[in-house]
């Protein structure tokens, strides 16, 4: 994909996130796009990620809806504003809160596909729907309100 | 603590779960236990759990509310039937929805408690609510609706 993800524009101080920071070499380095406007996320479960054998762990899905959310929020809220996400001042949201249906089981094999579709860009607030497929089925829907991180609790960035 | 954790009562083939299987080495391998008529877990994050620099990932506090949500399903249904969480038939949930609220963030230097209330044992479902607690202060607000695990999905246990 020749665009940059998301994520890759998150100054450095706000990129050690478990979900979604680029530099936490535990964690699960999710990366977030535009398609259109949607945006999309493919994620390869590790064998580990388990739930019951031969599924995908419910918790991880949550921590992928969660990222990939609060990262479509970042995304919306700049695109709203009319500006490059590599532009001052720096938008990142926190997740305010989430809620996910587990429709049917999700198999472990094969990636894992998150589109998100911003529902609401207001003040603060955005909301994000994200739905999760595994081999061209919907498997999980979840919703994401992501709220702008306040000052006090942004780390100087460079 | 003298008491089995419920998760120790899982079966082998159930015990891999990301979140609560003790035979997952790479997982969480979160332990719950009651408290009189609510549950109890504590868990010591890493530092590489983390959201934001200093408090911890919201995808992590999900997937905490998530396993011990099912583990005091699990346990609640077993208490429903009067009967101990290693007699058979054996008793597993899956997580059919989940809702969490963050209400301020959770600092990452120090254990979290998550106390779990069960709200409804109805049929197959079991309805729990979970607060998630870190240096004495509510943080965290959970939901978890817990589902019986279908028989077809039920690897054959030992």
């Amino acid at each position: 994909m020749g665009q940059k993800a998301f994520q890759d524009y998150y100054p450095d101080t706000l990129s050690h996130c478990y979900g979604c920071g680029r530099l936490n070499k535990h964690g699960l380095q999710i990366k977030s796009y535009w398609d259109g406007d949607e945006t999309v996320c493919t994620f390869h479960p590790k064998p580990y990620h388990t739930a019951i054998p031969g599924y995908v762990y419910g918790g991880l899905i949550a921590s992928l809806i969660d990222c990939h959310g609060t990262g479509t929020a970042a995304a919306a809220a700049y695109r709203a504003e009319g500006r490059a996400m590599d532009t001052d001042p720096p938008l990142r949201f926190l997740t305010g809160s989430l809620r996910v249906e587990y429709l049917r089981p999700t198999p472990l094999d094969g990636p894992l596909e998150l589109r998100g579709r911003v529902k609401e860009v207001k003040g603060r607030k955005v909301v994000v729907a994200v739905s999760v497929f595994a081999q061209g089925e919907m498997r999980v829907r979840g919703e994401v309100v992501a709220i702008q991180m306040p000052e006090h609790l942004m780390p100087e960035s460079r």
